[in-house]
């Protein structure tokens, strides 16, 4: 079949062809989502196959040479000439996703899987057993792959902007390091603060017993509340917690729960629902297509964080959920004041562990990741000296060191999945958070008094309006200066950080 | 690429893509499990999208010009000369389906899956108005488009015999009118005893309060009892209970839980269960070929109905089970006596619905479906007159009248989504089950001792081995006397009802 040689027919044949590619992506994420919540053990062998033959399809039909063509038929013609049009958004980022995967060989694909499957099992067994020996040979591996991916994908400075581009577009290892660089001392200087004031906050309150089936009850209660749609989706219990869009209405989470400490699951669903709220906003019409998805993991982390922290942790949020939280948990929570609730949920101390580290020193832990895993790549760093730089940096960030590599740099599955340029993602969504809530609330007005009467459509419509709808019309950074007039900075998380401290510790 | 000329290569490309062409297959049976199981309503769109996506895929690649090349290629050598071997097997239920499949005009296939959307619509909208009329257009529809089916399959008697093939490959209806003649007039004469009888069960005993929890309990424990692997399958809650065979270590089964009434969740556990050990025996190795598949829908329900029916509702399996039922249940058991119970579960009386029937009358019920799906297809009788020949026919063989059409001809969903020729396989399968396990007890002994120490492992190990390892090796008829010595007949059938009508109701 000829390409069509009106740009009209080839931009229909390249929207039909997207949407079932993206059909066969959406039946591939409910294999995965049913692995992770309701598959039995004997089936992971025969899941395996499932999956890879979905991935097979997908990718076969992406790279298509046709693919390639439609693409080109379209970009050279007046379709595309408004930058700000929907066709515009579609092709460019049609554009970004085919040139990536067509510039990687499918040997190094396959290869990449496999050794990233194994690589995931030696990572996990040496974490077990804290022997990060162990793992050296597979990490140098997988550096090793992702090193042939930077010069097949091509970069200009840096070869991690091969890596980073795919999970933030724009973003280069030169923009994120000036970014972290402005973030990282006044954190620093703020946590010593924090850790000097001799306040600590009542964390025990949290590690009382809270029964699972109330807390689910409870954490269904507030996820509705703030606005996900359960016609539309899912809360499940899963082993690591996540949120996945397997479509036009469909949009699950999951959640663990944990008895004997209240924050871990209660706060993993409001940030699920996050993720959730945006998947759940994406313009339905658009599916398939670049329009109608997210524009990337640090803006759709966002969304998570500002509904966990910014939303979750407020007093204006508690000053609503108090009640149903003393009748959800009336023994935990007996003679507990609203003062020190509200302490516990935002205490900040230096601690080990990433996933569970609080709103404030959470960034140290991904600024140090992002430093060493971009020293890794370029060779700048051998792994043989990981994990003296890993607990060097966090007596130095955080003032603390790690007692063991399980505890240190073997405690993320990231790097050995190969996931190389993901974390910072996780601070820019802090960062942006930080900055759309900011104009949210002087968009938007009184947001604490609206939260405190439980009433979150407000702040919901707002980011459904600015955010969510706009599927990828505009980059991250072109999102954020729309919304807010202006760039990305720390400014607003600093703001917001320091605002809290001096509530809670009288530092700032 | 050329059909490789070496038949031994075309076979491997064959058993390939038969089994990529499995793998889809099973990937649509994962979204309709979701489907039936999990799925938020709100994303039912999106899964249809899903669902046909899948069936096309699969459609395209099983209907193929070089699927028939390589299967001739094969035919036409000596792979297939030993005809009980594996390849035979093979390659003779792939050109069966093969044929089938490609003799069907896509233009057919894509009209029939839409009218049997819009049909089933028509009819669960009538039926809940008990409004024939309604239905009556769309029954016609169906039947049309049946006829084309019929005539595109090719046939050399009855046009029926195109449908029947497709569910119990061989049996034509000349061969099951011939087999359900011989049963009808038995049985009509048996329950007619039954009710003339006087005795009644105690049927109350049924209906007290059964706690859906300890139900699901319960029968969780009988189903791991028999063999059920939980390691390799689940148990779930639906509105219409199945099973389905998701792939290799991936079995999976649901119910529905009604607290008023004991025997609907637990027989029906027993009876998926009865499919779910099958599926649980097939050959793994041979999994995406016929040699690793089920023989037909008559010979699958003769797994389902023996655990149901000749196990489960056997004196033996209770001798077992009765003092974990009175710990289940201690309010509803209270001065039961096992006999009570016995008597309860083995209840015979005439009733409207076919799937709330007994084991006596349920095949009066299918006798009568055969025979007016069969006059329908061949216009030997109309649509109009449906109703009156359903309830004169109720009247003739079960000595009672519907008094309106949800009750009487509307029942079924069947003949709206165009399943006609599916009916017959529900009593095949209890003729089947009944001389399977008339042979087990000669082959393996003293089968109701084993039940009654609890102990299924020697009936499970002899249906494994004569009926589950031997996947499509032999069709219907050839396994039956393979296994008997005896060609399918419905003497062992009406000997086991009778045993039962003897002890229950003193005649036979």
């Amino acid at each position: 079949m000829p390409t069509p040689t009106d740009p009209r027919q080839a931009y229909l044949e390249l929207v039909k062809e997207l949407r079932e590619i993206a059909v066969i992506g959406s039946i591939a994420s409910v294999l995965s989502w049913d692995e992770q919540t309701y598959m039995p053990p004997g089936a992971t062998d025969h899941r395996a196959n499932q999956a890879s033959l979905m991935a097979r399809i997908s990718h076969e039909r992406f790279t298509s040479p046709r693919l390639g063509e439609l693409i080109a038929a379209v970009e050279q013609s007046p379709l595309v000439a408004d930058p700000q049009g929907d066709i515009a958004a579609n092709i460019r980022e049609t554009r970004r996703d085919y040139d990536r995967s067509t510039k990687l060989p499918a040997s190094l694909v396959e290869e990449m899987s496999r050794v990233e499957v194994l690589s995931q099992q030696a990572w996990s067994d040496a974490r077990k057993k804290s022997d990060y020996a162990e793992f050296r040979p597979w990490l140098d591996k997988v550096l090793h792959l992702k090193r042939q991916e930077c010069q097949c994908v091509g970069f200009k400075d840096d070869p991690y902007d091969a890596l980073l581009d795919q999970y933030e577009p724009g973003e280069t290892a030169t923009s994120v390091r000036a970014t972290f660089e402005a973030l990282r001392g006044p954190l620093v200087d703020l946590v010593g603060k924090i850790v000097g004031s001799g306040r600590v906050a009542p964390l025990e309150i949290l590690q009382r017993n809270y029964p699972a089936a109330a807390q689910e009850k409870f954490a269904r209660e507030a996820a509705r509340a703030v606005g996900f749609n359960f016609n539309e989706g899912r809360l499940d219990t899963s082993v690591h917690p996540f949120c996945t869009h397997l479509g036009p209405g469909d949009v699950r989470m999951t959640t663990r729960y944990d008895e004997a400490y209240f924050a871990d699951a209660f706060f993993g669903v409001l940030h699920e629902t996050g993720h959730a709220l945006y998947n759940q906003g994406l313009p339905k019409d658009q599916y398939g297509l670049p329009r109608g998805d997210d524009v990337s993991l640090g803006i759709h982390e966002s969304q998570s964080r500002m509904w966990e922290n910014l939303v979750g942790r407020s007093r204006a949020f508690w000053k609503h959920f108090m009640p149903q939280a003393r009748a959800a948990f009336p023994q935990a929570l007996a003679g507990v004041t609203e003062d020190a609730w509200y302490f516990a949920i935002n205490d900040v101390r230096p601690s080990l562990i990433r996933t569970e580290s609080d709103e404030t020193t959470y960034n140290l832990h991904v600024l140090l990741r992002f430093e060493l895993e971009r020293a890794l790549l370029r060779n700048d760093l051998s792994t043989n000296d990981l994990p003296g730089a890993w607990n060097e940096r966090m007596e130095k960030y955080l003032g603390i060191e790690p007692p063991d590599d399980a505890r240190g740099c073997l405690q993320d599955i990231h790097w050995s999945g190969g996931a190389i340029g993901y974390f910072p993602t996780y601070t820019l969504g802090n960062l942006y958070a930080a900055q759309f809530f900011e104009q949210a609330r002087k968009d938007v007005g009184d947001l604490e008094g609206q939260f405190a009467r439980g009433d979150f459509a407000p702040l919901l419509g707002w980011l459904r309006e600015k955010i969510h709808s706009q599927g990828m019309k505009y980059t991250p950074r072109q999102l954020v200066m729309r919304i807010t007039g202006q760039d990305l900075a720390p400014t607003a998380l600093l703001a917001h950080l320091r605002r809290k401290a001096g509530e809670l510790y009288g530092v700032s």
